[in-house]
């Protein structure tokens, strides 16, 4: 038997957070625990990433695609769909599109419809910032910032909060960008300065790189010792943000070793032999204690953020619970 | 640039289109001509269908995953989501949960929210429909169907509307399903017949398979001369409706031959060595006159439906523009 015709007994209550909802509700504290918790849970092996789906799709240049996954201990199963289409801007669109659709892990049934746009922007600055909270110095003053697209500011507001930074420093390969992190150092009351970047592996004691190259932007001879650096950029085979010798000589975590290996910034240093799966850490062990994280405070740490569709499902299933609990979720029948 | 801080910009006008209405508005006629399209416009590669996602989550017994694809022609891009909760029926639900999901191709914005249980079941039918349509002998008389679950209605009453059927005979491996299919025929005033298997081969014109069998339920040899074989239960490696001799006999059409040869009913035949992917042909290219279909009165020709995403969206595309054409869909923005 197989519910026969029972399609109305299977009617859905399908909760709808729009992308309004989720920039009122989901701030930076929210969006650090829930990734924190998922990462967490991936270390344990209590959540798993599905094989991730990316298609070009032969049309409006556009790349699309699936990440989706399993948190069984926080019984929570989705799938962000969407994808970047470059020509969006000139519609005044966001070129990355996202939705999350969640469902009841034990029905199939459909649960939520989260709009996915600003909260890839929040669970990526997340991601970086759990990596700093759990491998930077305590004593870090210097923010350094390689990188002035959209994300960045994410990135930047979410740093800033885990250290007493004093200073924020900054490149980009676009100067005319820089100005976007200087209003947000000046919201801050942070001093703000545009340096290169030689000078920026000099100063900083941590170091976000969030761009789109393909080429490393940072050398290893430039960092110095204690610094902490989340590679956030690079999420696809070919992209790359810091020069491989940089993973041979730093201690490397990740969000997801299978990831980082393959599309993470992991993947170069990897391929020329210079460090192997086993080199690399989850973050998820630091967090859970069963890895020791860094060790000294002369040790590079280095974390490679490659973007699982777990740290997606975290924040749109808290997402769903905030707005339903606050009566902000539209309701409706599928 | 990237859209910046536009994420008021990009809310989005999302239409929603439950079961009930994709039952109110897409019939068998609708749901025909979406697939006979679809499998069209695959065979001109208009169409494609991306990688499949599917999992066993580890929770409730539950398989889950995508199916996804671009339909160029159509302008249709989207994914099925959902999967097979057999818990459910203890809950008065579907066991198997879908939805689909249709995004915008020029900007990938959430475009439709459509139920996919009813339509799953229709897109099911259509498809071996159409192979009836295509390859079936004209003079078609006697419709056997092996299989008399909750999708075999839906088998049957498509198939009786392409040929002048004037009996239908059955078979289930669980007789007391066979009810059900007997109720269907005397709505449509057909006479209806329980018989054993090779009764049915000896007698059928026309044969639709539609079960979870993992053996051959019919031999190569109870089959007669000039039958049509619509094999629709094979979706997963090891399942097997029936004897791969069969396959090597019959010629051999399918919904994509990709899938056919990996985890269809033409996998065993394959892997056996009894046939090779050369000798599979896509239905769509019957469709678009590419390939002549049936040469003559004696042959037998057997569809493989292996159930592809594009049959999905083509049909859950149908539902929200007919929806939306009548005024039914929900509109909700996100």
């Amino acid at each position: 038997m197989d519910g026969a015709d029972s399609a109305n007994a299977s009617e859905q209550g399908v909760a709808i957070v729009s992308e309004a909802i989720c920039e009122e509700i989901i701030g930076r504290p929210e969006a650090f625990t829930a990734v924190e918790n998922v990462f967490a849970a991936m270390a344990r092996d209590n959540a798993y990433n599905f094989p991730v789906v990316r298609e070009a799709i032969g049309h409006a240049d556009a790349l699309y695609g699936f990440k989706s996954g399993f948190d069984r201990a926080g019984m929570v199963l989705g799938v962000k769909s969407g994808g970047y289409w470059p020509g969006n801007v000139d519609k005044n669109l966001t070129n990355h599109q996202s939705t999350v659709i969640l469902f009841d892990p034990d029905t199939g049934q459909l649960k939520a419809l989260v709009g996915g746009n600003y909260l890839t922007a929040v669970r990526t600055a997340a991601a970086s910032a759990v990596s700093i909270a759990h491998l930077a110095r305590k004593d870090a003053k210097v923010l350094g910032m390689v990188g002035a697209g959209h994300q960045s500011t994410f990135q930047l507001r979410a740093a800033v909060e885990q250290r007493d930074f004093e200073k924020v420093i900054a490149w980009n390969p676009h100067p005319e960008y820089l100005p976007r992190l200087a209003a947000v150092c000046e919201e801050l009351g942070l001093p703000f300065e545009a340096v290169d970047r030689e000078q920026l592996g000099a100063e900083a004691d941590v170091i976000i790189t969030i761009t789109s190259a393909f080429e490393p932007l940072l050398m290893k001879d430039w960092i110095k010792p204690g610094t902490h650096i989340a590679c956030m950029g690079t999420d696809t085979a070919g992209k790359q943000e810091v020069d491989p010798q940089l993973l041979a000589a730093a201690s490397v975590f990740t969000d997801e070793v299978a990831q980082s290996v393959s599309i993470g910034e992991a993947q170069h240093a990897i391929a020329s032999g210079l460090i192997s799966d086993s080199d690399i850490t989850s973050v998820g062990e630091v967090i859970n204690g069963t890895h020791p994280g860094r060790r000294n405070e002369q040790e590079i740490t280095l974390f490679d953020g490659t973007g699982v569709g777990l740290q997606d499902l975290a924040v749109a299933s808290a997402a769903a619970e905030l707005a339903q609990q606050k009566g902000l979720a539209k309701q409706i029948s599928l």
